[in-house]
C-alpha cells in the first residue's frame, strides 16, 4: 500500500493518536504521520475533524475518520492484510469492545488525574481508580487471553492497543507517585504482557521514553492543558 | 427463536434500557423484560454487570453483555434474521460510529443537562450544546440518509436507535424548557424522521409517554439521581 494513501494527524504524547499507528504496523500498511501541535492547529486537521478538532484523525483515500478506537476497527475492517484486530466471536468481540470502553470512559481519567491531582485527596482518589481498573484488567486478562500472551491470542488486538497505548502514562504516573502500578508482584500477568507489548515490532518505535513524556506531562499539567483526546 | 433466549435487565424510562429492545425488535427476535428498580438492583444485575451494576444488560445464551451500544452491534452481528443495523461500508459504518459516540459523550450530557440543571447560567449553556448538537445531526442525516428515510436507509438502523431512544427525553427537555428542539423550522430532517422513527413497529410500543417520562424526570432530579447509564 502507497504511503500516500493513509496518513496519520497526531502528536508524539498521545495514547489516542499511538492506536492507530500500532494497528496499522499490525497490518503492515505503511503511512504517513503528521506532527500536529497543540497550537495552531493545521488547517488540514481543522478540516478533517470539524466537531471536536482533535487529533487523532486518519485520513485514507482522502477521506477522515476520526476517534481512535473507531479509527482501529476501521483499519481491521479495510485492511486484510495482516491478522484481526478483534476477535472473529461477537461475544469475544463484545468483551474486548466492553473492557475498551471502560478503559476511556472510567479508567482513564483516573491515570491522567494522577498526574493533574492538585490536592492530596484527588491523588489519592486517582491511584485508588487506576489501581483498582488495573486489578479488574488483571482478572480479566487471564480470562481473555487464555495463556496465549496478548488480550488478543498469539497477536496485539484491539484490547492490547487500548491499553497499551497507556503504558508510557503508567510509567510517568508510577514515576510522579513514587509507587509501580504493573509490576510481578501486584500485576504479574499485565507486567509480563506490558514487556511483551512494548518490545513488539509494531509497538517498540511508537512507545516515548518515560523521561521525555515526564517533562511533556509536567509542562501540560503546569499550563492547565491536558484535555481528552479520543 | 425462544424468548427465554435472550433477557434483557432494563428500566421503562431509560433511553439505554430501549436501544437493545429496538434492535431486537429489528431483527425480529423475541425477547424476556425484566424491569430493574433504581434500588434494590436485582441479584441477576448484580452479578451480570459487575464493574458498572448498571442497566441495560442482555442476556444471551446465559452470557450478559453490557453497554447499550456494544449490545446492539452485538445483536447486529449475531442475529442475522432482520436487516443490518451497521452499514456494510468500513467507512459508512466508521461514519454512523462517530456520530453515536458524539450522542453518548458530548450531546446526552447537554439534554440531560436541560433538566437537572440548576441555574439559569447552567440551563442556557445545556439548551446551547442540545442545540447545537441536533444542528449538527440534522446537517449529517441529509448526507447520510440520502432521503432514505433513516440514518440507516431504508429501516431503522445503529445511529437511529442511538438518538432515537433520547425523543422522549427531547420532548421532557422542550417542555420543561418551553421551546422546540425539533420541529419543521429548524430541524425538517430530524422533524420528519423522528415522527417516521416513533410510529416504526419496532419502535412504538417502547417509546415512553411524554407526561409519564417527564413525572419520572422531577422525581429523579429532585432526588440528585441521573447517574447515566449505558
Amino acid at each position: 500500500m502507497a504511503a500516500s494513501d493513509v496518513k496519520i494527524l497526531g502528536a508524539w504524547p498521545s495514547p489516542f493518536a499511538m492506536r492507530p499507528q500500532i494497528a496499522l504496523n499490525v497490518k503492515n500498511v505503511d503511512y504517513e504521520f503528521q506532527e500536529e501541535n497543540l497550537a495552531p492547529k493545521s488547517e488540514l486537521l481543522l478540516k478533517s475533524n470539524p466537531v471536536y478538532k482533535k487529533i487523532p484523525v486518519m485520513i485514507h483515500n482522502d477521506k477522515p475518520i476520526c476517534e481512535s478506537l473507531i479509527i482501529v476497527q476501521y483499519i481491521d475492517e479495510v485492511f486484510t492484510s495482516g491478522p484481526s484486530l478483534l476477535p472473529s466471536n461477537p461475544y469475544e468481540r463484545a468483551t474486548a469492545r466492553f473492557w475498551a470502553t471502560y478503559i476511556d470512559d472510567k479508567w482513564f481519567s483516573a491515570l491522567f488525574g494522577t498526574a493533574k491531582a492538585k490536592t492530596d485527596e484527588e491523588k489519592a482518589t486517582a491511584i485508588e481508580g487506576l489501581t483498582s481498573g488495573l486489578a479488574l484488567l488483571e482478572e480479566a486478562f487471564e480470562k481473555i487471553s487464555k495463556g496465549k500472551g496478548f488480550f488478543g491470542g498469539e497477536t496485539i488486538g484491539y484490547l492490547d492497543i487500548t491499553l497499551g497505548s497507556f503504558l508510557g502514562w503508567i510509567r510517568v504516573a508510577e514515576t510522579l507517585t513514587g509507587s509501580n502500578y504493573i509490576d510481578e508482584t501486584k500485576t504479574p500477568n499485565l507486567h509480563g504482557w506490558a514487556n511483551k507489548f512494548c518490545s513488539d515490532a509494531a509497538v517498540k518505535d511508537l512507545m516515548p521514553e518515560t523521561e521525555k513524556l515526564l517533562e511533556f506531562a509536567k509542562m501540560l499539567f503546569s499550563r492547565g492543558l491536558g484535555a481528552q483526546h479520543k
